[in-house]
């Protein structure tokens, strides 16, 4: 047995914040340490809120998750959540429950330490000062986390998913099916334990998505997108959400699909690029007369579909075919996508 | 074994968007259903967030607390964090794990049920609307829940911790040690299962805490307090917490205390009163010169000792006695109350 000492939560509370230096932001008078933190949106701005959980053996596995990758993830979930209202990130807090004693050993120090230095990494690349949050023991020998990310955007001008219309075509930042693909050698332990820096983003969109922040914000600001969504639950799911809340169907492009490297080595590319989840790419939707830039900040836009006009004779996603055929794309996203417990995920 | 129907996170949010029904304020232009919410403070105001775990066995025992009380505990802590800071409740947050099957079996379904209650309840009666959160499958059989709460303030104005200044009084709103000597009851099963509606405020300080907001909104509004927080970890902990921020220390008078009258019963009465934790009262401290209300909305105020200049040949907190002797108040809340693992809890 490792030796173990025992680790107050105040203990924790002081290592956490070692992480993340105060914030000395007028937007943030207040971070952590009294009652409540204190916000101070700039006047004319909406506050946006998201909260995510990131429960071990359903989010993650110690066995086969760095803890940095961890910490990153945890984040950026929440930080793409903000990306899809193209919402500039203002305050995170986040509450952590750690089991009784594990913080008290080398292994667990050092899954602390890496874990809120993957979080850490990521708060500064994106401005996001913690302000808050909350721990206690977790009841049991599982880590649990939770994350409540703020954003702030100009009053009115948030993206939401009931904006499409039919006749908008459909695009995708980045591609499609990485994560899923990365997954699978995660869970068969062929992935690196720790990345370097700077080389993840492409890399490991698994362990190290990339919210796209920069994209949401320049869709936002020159109201190019009608509607928007991150890709959490995968692009079949996603879009049957985006398509629900605006009351319309869409028809995706077979052939327009931009496949990421890393899921066409896979015999199933088009399953984890349509259901695979967990990419945090962006999914919009543009009037036909838009001019979208083939890029926003490095990373391209690529047009997949058409809204069409709701009718119920029709499924809500069909898939075109090259050869003019269609079939009903049902939403089979990141709930259905494993047969294994983990991973089964909400939202 | 119970019959077990499986039922979705679809379903569970669902259910929960049913408790609560969505809320047409201005300040809550969009709600459960989007990548975020978004909130709209008016403006003027600061937005206060604070963050609070309610973890199975750690913070209730499924066997002894009707979930009812769960429910509306969850809420009451984040609640009385806002009340402390003298803040207006904007909109909560709920993400929640619930064990594998729990949802589908009869008892999950009813648990399920009286816990929304009890939270929704207590969300109506403080007109506190439900903007969002998670859900997941707990990765155990215990139930996570943790709650985020966000509130209002006119800029500039919130009670902080960190406002006591030599000369000060101290003073509590209510009783103390209600909360510890109920909680005693309730572990040996002695507490009724379900309180009837109206009647539990005095009688329940441990199942049903009533949050200070309108002591606080008062004292904020009207400047009475220096310093402000909440009776969350006993008086002798989180007078510590106050003296700490503010750079001073302080001296209780032995006979000022008031005792809640659950706890006169019991033997070690004045121990749970300075030392139970959970009492949701406000700690506050204002200038001598400031007339402070015996009672505010029918909740009593009690001087109950003075802010004295920080000198470290003198403990942080002092208990005068009425032959005039001085012994040191330790701070032993909450962290050491019970020798039991539950009900160890940070902030």
């Amino acid at each position: 047995m490792p030796k173990s000492t025992h680790v107050s939560e105040l203990d924790l509370i002081a290592e956490i914040r070692r992480a993340f230096p105060a914030s000395r932001r007028r937007t943030v008078p207040l971070g952590i340490g009294d009652d409540c933190a204190i916000l101070r949106p700039p006047p004319g701005h909406d506050l946006l809120v998201t909260t995510d959980f990131t429960l071990e053996s359903r989010h993650f596995r110690r066995e086969t998750h760095p803890a940095q990758a961890v910490g990153h993830r945890c984040l950026a979930r929440g930080l793409s959540d903000l990306a899809a209202m193209g919402a500039t990130p203002l305050a995170a807090f986040l509450s952590l429950a750690l089991p009784r004693n594990f913080p008290g050993t080398p292994i667990g120090r050092r899954w602390l330490k890496d874990f809120l230095a993957g979080l850490g990494n990521l708060a500064s690349a994106t401005h996001t000062p913690l302000a808050g949050g909350d721990t206690a023991q977790s009841p049991t020998e599982t880590i649990l986390a939770d994350i409540v990310l703020t954003g702030i955007a100009p009053t009115g001008t948030a993206l939401r998913r009931s904006g499409a219309r039919p006749g908008d075509d459909i695009y995708v930042t980045g591609a499609l099916g990485g994560a899923a693909a990365e997954l699978r050698s995660v869970l068969a332990g062929k992935s690196p334990r720790r990345a370097s820096k700077g080389d993840y983003p492409h890399l490991y969109p698994h362990l190290y998505p990339q919210p796209r922040l920069a994209q949401g914000q320049v869709l936002r600001r020159r109201a190019l997108a009608t509607a928007c969504i991150d890709l959490s639950d995968g692009l079949s799911t996603d879009l049957t959400h985006l398509c629900a809340a605006s009351g319309v169907r869409a028809e995706i492009d077979f052939t327009a699909l931009p496949i990421h490297p890393l899921a066409q080595t896979q015999p199933d590319a088009f399953h984890l690029a349509v259901n695979g989840g967990e990419d945090y790419e962006l999914l919009l939707t543009a009037a036909p007369t838009t001019r979208i830039p083939g890029k926003i900040a490095e990373i391209p836009l690529t047009r997949i579909g058409t809204i069409l006009k709701r009718n119920f004779r029709h499924p809500p996603i069909t898939l075109l075919h090259t050869d003019g055929s269609r079939e009903p794309l049902n939403p089979g996203g990141w709930q259905h996508f494993t047969t294994q417990e983990l991973f089964v995920e909400g939202k």
